[in-house]
C-alpha cells in the first residue's frame, strides 16, 4: 500500500460573507475543532493600526480602510494552518481573492439580508458595523448583498447558514474540507467560478446540500443556452426530454433545434397537460419508453414544463435504473420559484397528492422567464402564491418589493429587471433552505407554510381542477394566519397585510363551497401528520415562522369552515 | 448568535484494526491533513525499549510484549491533538480500550483477511509482522480476525477499507470526525457497543456508508428477538409487515405473536410468492394499502421473505412518502447473503429485471437462519451461488471453507456453527463493499461478477421460472471465467476449481436450450451497459476481480453460445 498523499494538503479555511453572516462565530468553532489559530482580518487591522475598522471608516472613510484591510488580508493569507475570518467587504478586491485562494478553501457563508438583520438585532456589537448602521439595515443589507454577490460567487463552497446553527455550519465546512478540499481547489473552472470568464454563466442561485451541488439559472433567453448549460454541469450522454402537450407546442421546436444544433442526441415523450398525468400509470409509460430507448445511467432526463412535469419526470429520473441525471427546465411561475428547486419529486395516488416520491436533486435548474408569456394568466399568477410565501416566511424586503410591484407583476407586464430580481430572490430563498435541509428533517418544514390546509383543499376540490396549487396555498396561508392570530402569535395587521398582497396578485383568500369535512379528512392523510397530529407552520411576524403540532383540532375545524363559508 | 461550542471538541483520532489494514498509512494522511502529530504505538514501544515489537515478541514472547504495549498505549492516549495508530492487538485489553476511548474517536479499519494478505504481500515491511508470519498468512489472519472482532466492535466507527485507497479512507474518517465525533462519543450505548453488555446483541456485520449505518444480525433464533432488535435501531412507530404467501405460512404466526407480545402495533400485507409480484402493479397495491392504513414517515416497513419481497417491499419503503424506515428480514439463502444487504431495491419491467428502483438502506438486516429449513431445497441451494461469488471475488479462505463443507452445506445439514460462520463472512464481504460504495459508482461493481450474463439468461428464460437468480449467476460466472481465460487473464485451473465448487453445491454450469440471441439481446438492455458497451467483472485469480468494458462482442457471443449448447 503506497501513501499517495498530495504534497500540500489544504490547511487553511477562509470564511467570507456579509457582515453578520456568522464568520467570527463559525471561525471560532472551526479553530477549536482543528486546533488551528483563528485570524480575524478585522482584529488584524485593529492590531496593526491601533483603531478598529469602524473607527477607521468613520475617521478616514471607506476607501482608506479598504487599502489598510488589503494589507491585513495579504498578511493573513500567508499563515497555515489557520482559519481566517474576513471582514464583509474583504473579498471584493480581485487581488485579495487571489491571495486568499492561494492556500485557502474559501467558504461563503450565505444568508438572506432578513436573516442577517435578525442576527444583528440579537448581537451586542451591532454598533460596530458602520456600513449597515441606520434606520433600515435590511434594505442596506439587501443592497450590499446585491453588490457583493458576484464576488462571493468565486468561493470554493457555498454554505447556506440560513436557519443553521453555527455548529452545523462548521460541521458542513469541515465535511467539505475533509473530503473535497484538494479536489475543489484544483479544479480549473469551479462551479462557482463559472462566471469568472463570462458573467452570463454565473448562476442566479446555487443549491449545495453537502452531497449535491447545482446551479439555478434564471432569466430571459436561458433555453437558447441549453446545450452550453448542459455541458457545464457534465451532461455528456443522450438527453431524454419529457414535456406536456401545452408546453411542447410553445417551446418544443426551439429546444429541439438547440439540442440538434449542438449535436446532442436524444428523444422526447409528451404527456397530456395537467395534474392527471402525475400518476404511476404515466410513470410506467415513461419507464417503458426509456427501456425501448435503451436509456443508460449516464444519459439525462430533461423535465420541460410546470410543476406536474417536474414532479413526474423527476420521479421517473429518480427511479429508472435507480437514478438518472435530471435537468429541471421549469416553464411556469410556480415551478421556477418552487417545485423545480430542491429535489422533491413525486406522483399522486387516488388517496392523496405526492404520496409516492423521492428526493432526487437535479444537476441543474434552468428557468427561462420568456416561457411565462405563453402560459394562461391564471397559471402565471398562481405561482406568486409561493413567491409571496417565501417572502412571508423569510424575507421582509422581498415582501415590500412584491407589494410595490404587485400591479405590473400580476398583470404580466413587469419591468424585466423587476421580474428577474423577484424570481432570483425567491428561488434563492428556496435554494438556501433546501441546501440546509435537503430531506426535510427540520428547517425545510417552514416551506410548508399554508400547505397543511392547501393540500386538504386540493384533495377535497379534486386537485388541479378547482384550485391550482398556488391558489390553494394562498387560501391555506390565510387559514394559517387566522390560526396564528387566534393563538395570540400574530398581529391582526400582518394577517390583513398578507390578505392585501395576495388579493393584489389576484389570488383567492377563501375557498367557498369546498366541503369542510372533505378538507379536514384529506389533511389527516397528509405526509405532514406526525403521530396522528397535524403539523402547522405559523408566523409570529413576517420572516418569523414557527412549527406547531399543538393547534387544537376544533380551532382548525373552525378556521377551515370559515374559509369555505360562502360570503 | 451565541457560540454554543462544547467544552472539549474531540482532537484525537485512534486507528485500530488488524496488522496490515493500513493504520500507519491512513494515520499519516490524517496527521498531515490536520497538522496533528502522528503517534504510532509500535514506534513508541521501540523508542521506550530500544527494540521493535517484532524483536520483543521473538525474544520475550507475546504476553511480555502486550504488557509493554499497554504502557505505550496509555502514554499515547494522553496526547491531544494527535492521530494514534495502534498495533494490531493493542485494542484487545479492556483497559487499553478504555484509555483510548477517553479522548479519542476510535476508528476500526476493516478489511477481509484476503485483502490484508494481498496488501502485506505488496508491502516491504511484511517481515516485521511476526504474528502473521508463516506459510499461510491468510489463514492466520482469518484466525486473528475471528479472535479480535468482538473487541473491534467497540470502536466508534467502522471504516471499510476493502478496496479503498488510503486517501479515501482518511477522508471518510475526517468526515465523521468533522460532523459526528462528539455525538458518537457521547452516546451512552453506541451501535457498535450494543454487545458490551449482552454479547447476543453484537451484530454479525455492520454497514457504514458514512451516511447510513446499520447492523446485520445473522443466526438461529433472530426473529424471536425481533421486537428487541427493532427498538435497538430506533423503530418507535407502527410496523407494516410485507411478506408472501409461502413465507407467511411458515413464519407469520411467530412474527405476529412476537410483535403483539411486545405491544408493537401494525398491519400486514401478503403478496403471491414469486418474481411475478415484483411489479409496479403490486407496488401500487401496497401504496394504496399504506394510504388506507394512514402510514406515516416514522412508521417502518418490515420486509419478511426472499429476494423478491426484499426488493419489492424495499422499493415501496423507498418511495412511499418519499421514504420510510425499512427493516430487512431475509428468509432465503440468497436474500441473507446478498439481496437484503446494501439498499438496492427495485421492481421489474417487462423489458428487464430491476429496471425501476432506488438505493434505500435499511435500518437493520435481521437474518434468522432457522427460516432456511422451510424453503424447498432448490431455493436453499441457489443462494450459495452468491456466497461462492463473494468468496471468488474477495475471500480465498472462505472459498476453501466452502469447498471443505460443500457436502453438508449443500445437503442442508451443516454444523450450525459452520453455517453461521459462512453466512457471517459472506454477509460481511457484501457489507464491506457496500459501505465503501453505496451507490455503485466504483468498487461495488465487483459484486456483479457473473451478473452480466446471468441477467441475460434470466430475461431470456423468463426470469424466476427456468433459472433462479443464484443459478443464473452460477452459469454467468462460468461464462465470465471462460472469457477471462480466453483473454489470458485467468488460469484454466481456477476456472476448473470454480466449476467444481459450483457443481458440489448442485448449481448449474450451463444453460442448455436457452436461446443465445435472446440472452445477448437482453444483456444489451442491462443497467451495466455503459456507452453501449457491455461491462464485465472478470477474475485474474481468486480474490482479484477487474472491471472490463473491452471484451470483444464476438467473444461474448461465442461464450454465451457455448453456455447454451446442449451437451
Amino acid at each position: 500500500m503506497t501513501s499517495g498523499t498530495p504534497t500540500t494538503p489544504c490547511q487553511q479555511i477562509v470564511l467570507v460573507g456579509l457582515s453578520g453572516a456568522g464568520k467570527s462565530t463559525v471561525g471560532a468553532i472551526l479553530a477549536r475543532r482543528l486546533g488551528w489559530p483563528l485570524i480575524d482580518t478585522d482584529d488584524l487591522v485593529a492590531k496593526r493600526h491601533g483603531s478598529t475598522p469602524a473607527e477607521i471608516i468613520t475617521s478616514k472613510g471607506e476607501p482608506a480602510f479598504r487599502e489598510i484591510e488589503r494589507a491585513a488580508v495579504h498578511e493573513a493569507a500567508q499563515q497555515t494552518p489557520a482559519v481566517i475570518a474576513t471582514g464583509g467587504g474583504a473579498f471584493q478586491l480581485p487581488a485579495s481573492r487571489a491571495a486568499l485562494g492561494e492556500r485557502g478553501l474559501i467558504c461563503y457563508l450565505d444568508a438572506t439580508p432578513g436573516e442577517i438583520a435578525r442576527r444583528l438585532r440579537a448581537a451586542p456589537d451591532a454598533s460596530d458595523r458602520p456600513l449597515i448602521a441606520g434606520d433600515d439595515p435590511e434594505s442596506r443589507l439587501q443592497q450590499l448583498d446585491a453588490e457583493r454577490r458576484l464576488a462571493y460567487s468565486h468561493a470554493d463552497l457555498w454554505v447556506p447558514v440560513q436557519g443553521m446553527d453555527p455548529e452545523t455550519a462548521a460541521a458542513r465546512i469541515l465535511h467539505t474540507w475533509a473530503t473535497e478540499a484538494d479536489r475543489l481547489r484544483s479544479l480549473p473552472l469551479r462551479l462557482d467560478r463559472l462566471g469568472a470568464a463570462r458573467p452570463s454563466a454565473v448562476p442566479e442561485a446555487l443549491v449545495d446540500t453537502g452531497q449535491d451541488r447545482y446551479p439555478i439559472w434564471i432569466g430571459s433567453g436561458q433555453l437558447t443556452r441549453l446545450p452550453e448549460r448542459l455541458r457545464m454541469v457534465g451532461v455528456t450522454g443522450r438527453v431524454f426530454l419529457i414535456s406536456d402537450t401545452n408546453v411542447i407546442e410553445a417551446h418544443g421546436m426551439r429546444i429541439a433545434q438547440a439540442l440538434d444544433g449542438a449535436g446532442i442526441p436524444g428523444a422526447s415523450y409528451i404527456v397530456p397537460a395537467g395534474e392527471a398525468s402525475k400518476t404511476l400509470r404515466v410513470a410506467d409509460e415513461l419507464y417503458r419508453w426509456l427501456a425501448e430507448q435503451r436509456a443508460e445511467r449516464r444519459d439525462a432526463i430533461l423535465a420541460l414544463g410546470g410543476g406536474v412535469i417536474g414532479d413526474l419526470a423527476g420521479y421517473v429520473a429518480a427511479t429508472y435504473l435507480r437514478g438518472m441525471p435530471l435537468i429541471q427546465a421549469p416553464t411556469s411561475t410556480l415551478a421556477m420559484n418552487d417545485a423545480a428547486i430542491g429535489g422533491k419529486v413525486a406522483v399522486d395516488l387516488p388517496a392523496g397528492k405526492n404520496l409516492v416520491g423521492a428526493f432526487h436533486q437535479p444537476h441543474a435548474v434552468i428557468a427561462d422567464t420568456d416561457t411565462l408569456r405563453t402560459f394562461p394568466r391564471r397559471s402565471y399568477t398562481e405561482g406568486f402564491g409561493e413567491v409571496i410565501k417565501h417572502a412571508l416566511i423569510l424575507d421582509p424586503p422581498l415582501l415590500r418589493d412584491l407589494e410595490r410591484h404587485a400591479g405590473s407583476l400580476a398583470a404580466g407586464t413587469p419591468d424585466p429587471e423587476v421580474l428577474a430580481s423577484v424570481f432570483t430572490r425567491s428561488a434563492r430563498l428556496k435554494a438556501l433552505v433546501v441546501s440546509a435541509d435537503p430531506t426535510e428533517r427540520g428547517l425545510r418544514a417552514i416551506l410548508n407554510y399554508g400547505h397543511t390546509i392547501a393540500h386538504g383543499i386540493e384533495a377535497a376540490a379534486g386537485y388541479g381542477n378547482d384550485y391550482l396549487h398556488g391558489e390553494a396555498v394562498a387560501v391555506g396561508m390565510m387559514g394559517a394566519a387566522r390560526i396564528a392570530v387566534r393563538l395570540g402569535l400574530l398581529d391582526e395587521e400582518v394577517l390583513a397585510r398578507q390578505g392585501d398582497v395576495l388579493r393584489a396578485f389576484g389570488l383567492p383568500l377563501s375557498a367557498p363551497g369546498v366541503p369542510a369535512n372533505a378538507i379536514l379528512n384529506a389533511m389527516r392523510l397528509d405526509k405532514k401528520v406526525v403521530a396522528g397530529r397535524l403539523r402547522f407552520i405559523l408566523l409570529e411576524d413576517v420572516g418569523r415562522p414557527v412549527v406547531r403540532d399543538d393547534v387544537p383540532e376544533d380551532l382548525v375545524a373552525e378556521v377551515v369552515r370559515g374559509l369555505v363559508a360562502s360570503s
